[in-house]
């Protein structure tokens, strides 16, 4: 199967450039049986869309989406479900400029080496306005998950260039422009935005996401572990350089006998594990965290070559997001929600036979 | 497909557990004409292998791996090729012990929650036992991007608890027992362990891996990206917490005009990407860094529950790796080959037909 | 993977029910530089659409498709192409006798039970209205397949219920409403469906599809065979009761000193396989057969159940093809050329190192 | 995924040649809590075993098969289920003679094409002999589709050469060596093989499979259709040439008013169908007809070419099936019931929420 289309029994295969007439995508697999509107997913594209606020780009989408097959009579019918969403402002002329360079730290260069040619419109499919599709698609895994079983898959910002975002306090994040959970700091990142932006720079971000109340027992070792088709699926967001499952990186100097997450009858007494063991939900709390490169879209000159080879300045002009953290949170979230609908559905196929011998232990005792 | 198999064109399907006859794999769509022989894959397995030095698991396997199939007459034919490694030292009795509970962080529980009863024996299908065979399928993939494509892949022990191992010797690697590229640092990892050992517990480590070589081109976007079908084979190592490509979470709180990697006709002038750009390759080293957790198998105690879900206190006697991060060089090695032997295929399988108007720049400038 | 998808290199995905607003796919997996523009994809739906002649049902529809993505400047980019197609005349009122019970022959009662209701208008998803994306689809592998290897793929009506159609002029086919490769028949033909529709019945179809030009080497044994894909995909066409590969049923009754194919310097002594040997292209012709049942829409009263399983009487008044077989060709010559799309990139993909001894041998020595 | 894998999430990848060391295969994706041994294989390998009688090829193997992974206390423990048969009998002398040429009407030559040479051992992987795996693999399924679901899958041999066999006396099929369901014509079978074997001829057979109890909803529209999914897997067995569903081919002169089979609260008045309607299953019986050509190895001299391309005769005088129908009966049981397993488990991956408000009808009102 090619590049374009993730999981394997619940399938969300994508289309559609950065500058073409339409975004769009399938998702195949949905359980029948669901009610689901455009509604239903008009609030995630929401909260991803552009424009929001002055620290995010310019470029102004509507991003409605339509729902073309799959629903009838306000269910999903177990179909596919085709979904639409137009592309509005596309100010091409923004690009003509970079039609014969590449753009320093995009992917320019590679789609052409790969290609032959490419679409140099707003970087064409490598465009992260292609992850409005993820956040539709995601949006019906979102449902799903929450309404049949009890899933609730919630992001924030973690950290923005040197500034670490915390306590958590889950109602504030969405109301800020940010996705910031604490409250506090949101003036200090309206103030380091605004001096990036003067600045004509960019910088990185750290999401989190979280899965509350996925039972134990998804994902599919050795290989399509839950923790590996996350880190893919997480991976394969644009400018995602690094995954963590639980503590991450902070295992290397962990010793195993505080690493460990010890059990009692009354619930687990730690979580470094990120609520996956052996590639299995552990019905913990799944606990993923990205690392988001800063854009490579800057008014700051840099150095690359032409289509001959030649030296040649860039500079970007056309709009962008002096952190493109800040509008991830959303799309982390889709991937999420996605990889646990696929692996609840292969979960069910396989097991549904399995009785158990005892009840879930409770995610944690603490 | 079901989980225990990876790739599309040149596939790996697994099976096999810690203490059953035999451990197996098959590799589907190798191409044909590849001089191959068993002896062509013993070493990695070697490298792999138990019972090298005083600082990894006792278990005592020769890991001698058979052809079955897919082989004539020294070529590989390119239909499919059939690998067996039969246990030879299965000491059961070590684990009856944790026949009714659950050893903390390990997948006993998830196991016994997914399919509603495991094998104990010493882990069963979720000990990393199991990599032995991504060794050895991995050593296949290896040759062949190394006699055709010229590409090596290397990696080395970068970090084990607290102490962090540079500068990078490629030579040193192979000459210590830890893949420790900093041959002056050896005694001081010898010292660590040997206190680890007697404390009875473990400690992680971080390793790094790096493909040299790597024609522009390799991946397929947008979900099918290089670099997340690599965190997903990656993230897919038993005791992985955390996979990052580049400078992976460095980039956090780094500036765009820093971490774009400029480019000149003579080469990019950086490689913070590792080498991936848009999720396909740039023609630059590839680099990855994963983190593995601690073993969670120790001599001391730990809080657990049994099937009844009472309160038990867990110990393992057994034969085990105070840091298993020291044996997952050869395996991270592996699964580079096998993600990128894939994507070669399906690269060439789809875009053979490109005709390029730019040669591949230097892979660096620097 | 769900089951909208067809093909592992080149996928088609696809999406639509029969009075939905519109039907999609997403084709993945084309080759970048392909010149492509709509009018290549319209004229094999042309060719399909209904309303062509009195002998096909009256729904008016242009089946205009919109390239959505993929093609930039007018090729192919090597990104998934989005083809999308609005439905225009949607008489739901013609189904709303029939929402309550179940058309012996269709899907309804199936589909009822595997998803426990369905869009019954038209029969939903399980309309041949969704065999245009079908045509759209196979129309670019089919423009690749002749443009890049020189493959034709052409189909013809073998035979209409009790009259077969031969012999066989090529020339023929595209000028008369059947397909049908034998002029002199055409009148007869034609009595024969003007009466059929006077009995209010319908009658079932033979078509043959055959691949000229095809490269000996396509077809990955053992299980995705190229005939075992083409019988896939050929049985997945709505009202296909049988396909036959060459001689197919034929070779019962054959000794095998006649039915093997023998060869010599100036190529094969006969076809009975139809071109595939070992499931692998021999660069003969390849022929393949179906058998397309009668549609069960007839005005003719019968018996069935409602959805409370009581017995009730069904008569289809609304518009239907009296024999589906005469549409079937260009839908049979589109999945013949998704298939060999798909299997052409595949073997390139593993086998594009290949050294040839010998030169293909001529198609045939006759 | 390459070719020598079938399913999606019951899942079976093969390997193995007619001359190697050992057959095998892995079976992903089975149920955990199957109680399995190699005894519950056996049987149905020993029906398809060579030399059960003077008709059949006369190479001597016990095909006795080994668990080697994924059961554990006499139950499927979820985790892949590795199965081994090692060769015995492999007088490969008897190939050295045709090294160095193509035998027409086999793998030979197209072999050669696609991989550049081949393993010419008795036809290497293209032989037959690697059917027996299907079969080990197939065993699982049956014995959980009966189990778990009273699904029964039976074969007969329903036409050979001339010699139609009816009536069908299910009672009767395993008491001759050739799944003949009339006794009475067994005398006439084993006088027509015995000329035959005279000749040094062959002849094609027909072989017909049933499975009874499938519950309505297997099936994944609309290319996955269950029907699809049977093509395909009888398709792939070696010599097999056309593939019928329910009445196939009779279904072109049939009026629609006669095919479509009708319902009434009693049940369905008809099954032409084949028990699949619009791809997914009725409840009646799926019903599937395959055509396989007369063997090519003969005695008869061929005429064909060597690696220079230069004509030379083809005699087999190694052991061979005059027809090879005889043993195909329980290879065909295999495939339909991993295709029914794979399904069954995809249908209750994605289908699992539904809640039918008719109970399903019974399979036959007749």
């Amino acid at each position: 199967m090619s590049g374009n289309t993730i999981g394997k029994l619940f399938t969300v295969t994508s289309f559609g450039e950065s500058h073409g007439p339409a975004l769009g995508c399938i998702v195949d697999g949905c359980p029948p049986g669901l009610a689901l509107s455009e509604a239903d997913l008009q609030h995630d594209l929401d909260r991803r869309r552009p424009g929001q606020s002055r620290h995010t780009t310019q470029r102004r989408e509507s991003d409605t989406v339509k729902i073309l097959s799959g629903v009838f009579e306000g269910r999903t019918t177990g179909t596919p479900i085709g979904l639409l969403i137009e592309n509005e402002d596309q100010r091409s002329k923004d690009y003509a400029s970079i039609a014969d360079r590449f753009r320093p730290g995009h992917a320019d260069y590679t789609y052409h080496m790969k290609y032959g040619f490419r679409d140099y419109r707003g970087g064409g499919r490598s465009s992260a306005r292609e992850t409005a599709m993820r956040v539709a698609a995601g949006g019906i895994a979102k449902k799903y998950l929450r309404e049949r079983l009890g899933i609730e898959i919630r992001g924030y910002l973690a950290q923005l260039g040197p500034i670490r975002l915390d306590p958590l306090d889950w109602r504030a994040i969405d109301h800020n422009p940010f996705f910031c959970p604490d409250p506090a700091k949101v003036p200090q990142l309206e103030a380091y935005m605004d001096a990036l932006r003067k600045e004509g720079d960019s910088v990185g971000a750290r999401v989190n996401v979280v899965a509350k109340g996925v039972p134990p027992g998804l994902g599919e070792p050795i290989f399509d572990r839950l923790d590996a088709e996350l880190a893919y699926a997480l991976m394969s967001i644009n400018a995602v350089k690094g995954v963590e499952i639980g503590a991450g990186f902070a295992c290397i100097e962990a010793k195993g006998s505080v690493f460990r997450d010890e059990m009692s009858p009354e619930g687990f007494l730690g979580n470094s594990a990120g609520g996956i063991l052996g590639g299995i939900s552990s019905g913990q709390d799944i606990v993923a965290s990205i690392a988001l490169k800063p854009t490579s879209s800057l008014r700051i000159p840099g150095r690359s070559v032409n289509l001959q080879g030649e030296p040649v300045e860039v500079i970007t002009t056309g709009r962008h997001d002096p952190c493109v953290g800040i509008r991830a949170t959303p799309i982390a979230e889709a991937m999420m929600a996605i990889v646990l609908m696929d692996h609840y559905l292969r979960h069910r196929g396989q097991n549904q036979d399995v009785v158990r011998t005892l009840d879930p232990l409770p995610p944690s005792a603490l």
